[in-house]
């Protein structure tokens, strides 16, 4: 049925523009030209590894939109509830990255106010979406980024979760969007809702001001609300174009962490959208694996770090290649040395 | 000296995007990345022909100011009167443009609104600016921008006035920015203050409401306003890629038009700008060769041709160019193929 | 509903290949890469102008397929009916384009011989598909590139006409796949079963042996076999860069003839695809207009005519320009010479 | 045997730098890379139609020098004689080449003294060589490009004639190498030992101070040499990108003039080296088929028209090609649009 | 003499296409245009050093054949021995090439089936040309690509060897032509006819089921073949952008093993083609030092580890280049950081 | 003061191309196009961080030169000292650059003789410009490159340092454009000019004949000539990606060393340049901070470590960056990843 998704996801979809290989963005003739976006990159990848994903997002009605609902549709995610902006001043929101090579560290600057998508309202979409879905993502972004998505964000995760949806959510903290108490009195709203949960040691740390190692601040975040799943990243940023990454899941009904070894002196080509793989990943791992923490892990790590490799917000590797990278990275053995 | 300057402009600065040769604004991979303006083309047009010019204008202080900074001074214009917008909302205004090739008409994305131009004013600018000139040039479209833009350039082109500066004004009707009532009534306020007026026959009569033929459309100006000189220009569009261009001027105090012979099927690169090449060549014409309106006609008439076979807003042609040009447009007889 | 399409077709997914601007073949270091298809490029015009529509065909399962894949998808094309071929020898059909100027014509290479489309067969298909649109879409080229795809392809024909589809054919004679003997034979076979019969007054008369002027060869076709409407289009060709384009429409019910004044002198910047954009619009016109042929000719001479602008195969308008373009096209008076 | 060459020629190879499309010298972050040069665009457009061709020219033995040596060997030139220059100071000549768009012209900047070209010698070259060639081509420009060059090309004129080879020569009059008047006094010189003659009607007027019609400035060099044959270009540059072009041959043995049809409105992409291309079809007219003069004609029309649409110096088609131009310029019937 | 070279190769020539830098094969817009062959790069290498060689293979008569020859000529490598194949159903074998980054392997995807080299035959070429050359070199890969090619290519070794040439063998086993056994029992046949003998300890160990150490593996090929000399190449993969690189080269008429300090650490931008570019480096060592083995390795081990640097199959390095890098690689001392 | 500058440097621009990524000069179609010399580097880095700068140089009178006016403006460069040659053998002179990756080292071929820039003499030159700067800069490559520049550079330090100037002077010896034992002979006839002299260890020992280490080394300048400041870089090559960088400052005044952790592993992009800009932080920390030492020292070691990581001769770093760099490179705990 057009209306089963696996996975829903609402999220700014931005212009993302950036100089080629090592150029700066104060010189300089091109920009190379894509789309990202915390939410589409995560719907992007479940949907490569084989789901049913659609985003749900407003879109200026000009060429840009356009653009942005023609990449949207090029990675395999629905486009069914995307909305269109007609007001003269309807925009789409940009970035422009530039990328790093130390001791220059890779750089942001943000265009993204009155974008159209801080317009987007509960009313703009079809009540029946939200019976449409087995799960439901967003992340502290859409949360930040203005009081109207703030308050349709949380409304649709209500909405979603009435409707029987499993709900996720991306702490994903930005200091230049809100400050570390205005994230944590709105976050703290709406953990109640939430069942798998996204969130960094630092975040956990200095935003919602829990002590202890990692283990006990993972585990904390269940017993204060009825979480089932905790993810949390391990990123080691060697130089911009050296990173290892792993990850730790907790699953509070059983009680038990997944670990393993992480990838080690990722050979990174755009870092941008990696913690966003690493999410679709875990979240594929969950969904299409009746909620089995090993898959999860191992997707998940797996996914982003070979995004880490793959120009753009956006990952761009099939179930096929996945899974022969989490074979090769648990293989001790004689490895061939390219895919033939 | 330092402060002495033959022409200040003030106007928006812009990022200007644009799809190489003819791809689309909703396909493909890279933007070309350049700036424009309306008063920005024209200071740098004249400032290539050798006189010393500045722009008047507000960015931000971030790596797009910086860029657009960089590529005002390639242009040899000043940035001495380039102020800085340290908002976080502080934004460089954004145009998209795409080619067109009949039967598809060129085409324009604006973003532009809420940029840091916007938010200008006299207290900016250092008091001594307003001496620092001997002719100050703006637009229709700084006046259509926003509320605050009208009120602070309708100052400046009093206080240049009052400092003996010789004021120049393009109309440069926008009907996206604002109504042709809107702009009769707010550019019939500055009309007592304008020197050098630039109107086309279409404006005129659609906006300014006038009537009958050219010559005498031109001339009720002077004889309604304390104006020198008026110049309309005339682009006869054959296709995106075929032009066919000419103007005439009117010199109030002699009483006299001036007109040549236009050029003739210019092969179009890029169009956008030429309208303020002219501007560029007929002020250069006017200045550099004590008002002389013939050579005003000459310049003005070259430099916009030209201008329409370079890539881009910003013109590229030296005098030396220049003159070649218009010596070979009244060249009848046998003319080399190629410049060696 | 998901299986509800306005529009099917079954036809050869190819990659194309050709060297950037007036590059050739034979040298240079680059090729722009897209993909391609008669069949193809009607579907994504249709698409694009706002019908539901779906490709019929087979991929090899690889990474070229899972291009052409992505590709379709971001055209707004169904892949629903996209099937993969996992066999060893496995290919995608390329052709390599080179562009024309005069004296030197465009010229093409193919490689298409041995691809997995020419192993399609109504099995790969599930049986629901016939009873899914309400119209199917073939061409010529899917009959001539194999015995199997010829076979396959009447199969289909007649199972989507049991389940009451519409049949749309366009002839799109190749001397390079068959000979003309071959696809009468072929192609009379068929006929019986179409409505919508797409056929060049050059090909009736060397390929069908019609005689006399154009308008009664269309209407014999109507008159031997139950065909209701007749197109026909018109190039001329005064150089590879300058084409004009027109058409002609029959409509047997009304036994009246569809006509308008030509698009005269079109910028050619790529010819490819331009025929099959004209099926689009016309199939447009028609399907969403309850068979209204003068629609029909309005969307197909634009949509055509509009494509020669486009680089690529594949059509890129959706319906306001195709609106406006067709306005302008009507339009005797004074027009805009840039769309903002 | 490998020292049988149909032609060798003398001449300097440059490397050409070009930015893309429209852009100018003075803006822009790259430029094409290329070699030309008179003679080396000559022996490449006859080796391309199928004779033996080398090149004899002296290159810096260096990463430049082993650039222009690859790019002689990929148009099938031979480079047995190309000799290298260990000095420090050795150097390859450049030229930088900006295209037109009327009203600007094409333009070129010579940076092409102290070349290494200008030191070579007949020393530099095995004795041999004069005996290896049925036909021995140069130009002016050799002549003209120092002292050094132009002693050793007319002792190898004198060498070569001495061995039984055809002498061709073509004037290629360069105002900025040296006067008219130095040019007639050097030329005359080696008149006596030219078999083929290459000059324009306005060179031999100017520079000859030849008077009267073209047929009868052509005669009189058979008259007053030994000359067998003259071809004399003629160019209309309507715009830098339309051009028609055509010739007249005169074979004073049969004392005949052979004129054809020009090519009219040529869609032109680069024009350098269209002059020289219509001397390899002329020499390949005349070499390959017995000094037939209609094919020469028809040779190096076509082969001028032709690669006025080919980027670079340098030509790229084959005989197979140029025989479906030529066929195709003659045909008055309907035409295929497109080589498939 | 034109019909003597020192290496004559058979192998398939191959359009090689690769995306950008560290762009995929499923998306983006253009392919870098390359050719390549295990025996092409090997005699452009040996070309490259100084050695007159050639290829013999069998193009398809059109563009793309065309290329590949203007390509085989830019290396040096005599087209002398190209035939070309005029049946509609010619065609160039390609190969699709995408780069990698830890964890992404670079990936290589084959469309080579059917092409016109596989159709090559002995008849196809000169019966002198087995006369003409010191050397004869090819490859498992030529063995293994279709029935013809290997009975063609064992017909050939024999005329060769006949005729007084050495021969060269590589055994480059690709387990997607044909299983190891098949290659045991082919390639067994042709070792009685081989000189120098071309293998890596893996292959040896599980194609030719040798056991123990690597020196004692390579021994016994020349215990039980008539087989003057071993080398095998040592490849450590470190990731996909830093290998090490060495090997070891026995002598059986010295009884002797060469072997150097590795390459460590090689910064790889291409690694394609590298074990060919060892082939040539050894094969010039030995035929251009009268069998000097310490040459051949060192030059096999230098042009290896220098074509890991350089984009494409082919190598790119002169012999001057390639004795400084050995000196460079023996120098434990200071070194300048650039060459001047 | 228009005529007020901290800091004119005298010195050749120097046209750069070279070929993109890892291309090389030897293939390949397109080149990178920039400028540099190492006088405008240092400038421009001078410029970047905030004080007025000027070249002082002679460029062709041809589209080449008014190129590099633009670049020299781009950077923030005045070009009021910029003198133009109209000599029909005007030029600019140019360097050709390829990147190097272990073992291939980075390549430069040099094509600078005869440049217009050779012939500057100090009569071009305004007299008042030797009273309007607080420092002069240039170096021994200026000493080095004709005897011209030797005499002229010579008598304007000179004249500099009548007129009160600060006289900076960098050794770069280039051992290409002179002897060891000449450089040492002219520079130590400008040492007691000197103020603030940059030598590397291996230089002042090669070149000098200094003996001990590097300490006594630099203090020994000093006590032979009036010299305030030495300053010495430290470079270690780990490869042609991977660079270290640190140096060394002496105070005569202070009699003391300056001295910091290097910069290890920098991720180097382009090696070219790094150590101009390392005189570009050096200078500004002494001209802006009252000459400083330790922050001559972290602005030198900051600029030029980050200066390999950008593409081209010119350094691109404004004042907020480099303390950024600083700040992060003394920093100890945790760093943000990113800038945003």
């Amino acid at each position: 049925m057009k209306k089963d998704f696996d996975l829903l996801s609402l999220g700014e979809i931005l212009l993302r523009l950036s100089p080629p290989n090592n150029e700066r963005i104060v010189r300089g003739e091109t920009f190379q030209k894509q789309v990202g976006g915390a939410e589409l990159n995560v719907v992007s990848g479940v949907s490569l590894l084989g789901l049913r994903t659609g985003i749900i997002s407003k879109l200026p009605d000009n060429a840009l939109g356009t653009y942005a609902k023609n990449r949207v549709r090029f990675c395999g995610v629905s486009d069914d509830y995307l909305v269109y902006d007609e007001d003269p001043d309807a925009r789409l929101g940009i970035y422009y990255y530039e990328n790093g090579a130390y001791p220059r560290k890779p750089s942001v600057v943000y265009d993204r106010r009155h974008a159209s998508f801080c317009k987007i309202t509960v009313e703009d979409l079809p009540e029946d979406m939200f019976a449409s879905t087995r799960c439901f993502h967003t992340s502290g972004i859409t949360l930040a980024l203005s009081e109207n998505t703030r308050e349709n964000a949380v409304e649709m995760i209500k909405k979603f979760k009435e409707n029987g949806a499993i709900i996720s959510f991306d702490v994903n903290f930005r200091g230049n969007l809100w400050t570390g108490e205005e994230a944590k009195e709105c976050i703290e709203k709406i953990l109640p809702y939430v069942d798998i949960f996204f969130c960094s040691e630092e975040t956990a740390k200095l935003t919602f001001l829990k002590e202890g190692d990692l283990h006990s601040v993972m585990k904390s975040f269940t017993q204060e609300y009825p979480i089932s799943i905790v993810a949390s990243t391990q990123r080691v940023v060697h130089s911009p174009k050296v990173h290892t990454f792993g990850s730790v899941i907790y699953n509070a009904k059983e009680d038990k962490f997944y670990e393993e070894e992480p990838y080690h002196n990722i050979e990174v080509v755009d870092r941008i959208g990696s913690g966003d793989a690493y999410i679709s990943g875990a979240l594929y791992g969950l969904l299409a694996h009746d909620f089995d923490c090993q898959r999860a892990l191992e997707y998940g790590n797996a996914t982003s770090a070979v995004k880490n490799t793959i120009p753009g917000d956006l990952p761009s590797c099939g179930l096929n290649e996945i899974d022969r990278i989490i074979k090769n990275h648990k293989n001790t053995g004689i490895q061939s040395e390219m895919d033939r």
